[in-house]
């Protein structure tokens, strides 16, 4: 649909996380952001959440993020962390559903799930994950060559 | 389609940021979260951006990041910032598209967006905000409520 009128530097300086890095970085984290589609429209929440073996779970207070989970199970969940010199991030792509099975929350209220804001939240719900990526990466400006190519812009 | 089985602290606690309170804060980040629909699913991108009036504009190199909003323009965004006692966040939705004219891509060039990540980046994206909210809350344990009443959940 475009095409890349230079090469991208992307290959030398950004590494792709494996799986297992992925996961240690989400075990970090506590805080990310989900994605939803609510009526062909994107939504984003940030939410606190725990992780569970391949699960991602967070709890919710009765309303709008559960209704639309209902209607629309697929999310993509993003976190990611950053200092001065690096930056990474996280992106898992999942299926999220309401716990009701009662032996499901029991386990679930055993996490060590910390939620930021005090208030109520009843409701678990578990994302099983069907896709994880992640990339790091140093921290910098561009390369000089951006400024040089400028005038190759095809747009 | 949920009933909420008791009342929510929410409202004492959350404090509703204005219009002006968000873009504040949209002006204070530099690294934000863009969920976008691509073929009916919700995708998520981290995303250096700088503000510019009633604007986010960011920068993306050729590929499926720009390939999803030229199929689907409808864009939520999200930013957050924390510390210790507080955390605020605002969700900002809005219409993406691409800049193609010369004096709007030259006038982009001048704001002072600063991208973390050291690779070419050809393209501007500006999102026109239809909508923007945020929430600002003091950091703390639920309340003790909650232990209370958790066998009053309907589910």
């Amino acid at each position: 649909m475009f095409t890349n009128p230079a090469p991208s530097r992307t290959d030398d300086v950004v590494e792709v996380l494996t799986e297992e890095q992925c996961w240690n970085l989400l075990d970090r984290c506590e805080l990310g952001r989900l994605a939803v589609v609510a009526d062909g429209a994107p939504e984003i929440f940030p939410v606190n959440y725990v992780t569970d073996g391949p699960y991602v779970l967070f709890r919710t207070a009765p309303g709008t993020k559960l209704e639309k989970l209902a209607e629309s199970p697929q999310v993509a969940f993003e976190v990611d962390e950053y200092d001065d010199t690096h930056a990474a991030s996280v992106i898992l792509k999942g299926v999220a559903h309401r716990l009701t099975v009662q032996s499901e929350i029991d386990a679930a209220e055993e996490l060590a799930l910390e939620s930021w804001i005090p208030t109520l939240k009843y409701r678990w719900v578990r994302i099983t994950a069907t896709e994880v990526s992640g990339r790091r990466f140093p921290r910098g400006p561009e390369p000089e060559r951006y400024r040089a190519s400028r005038d190759d812009r095809d747009g």
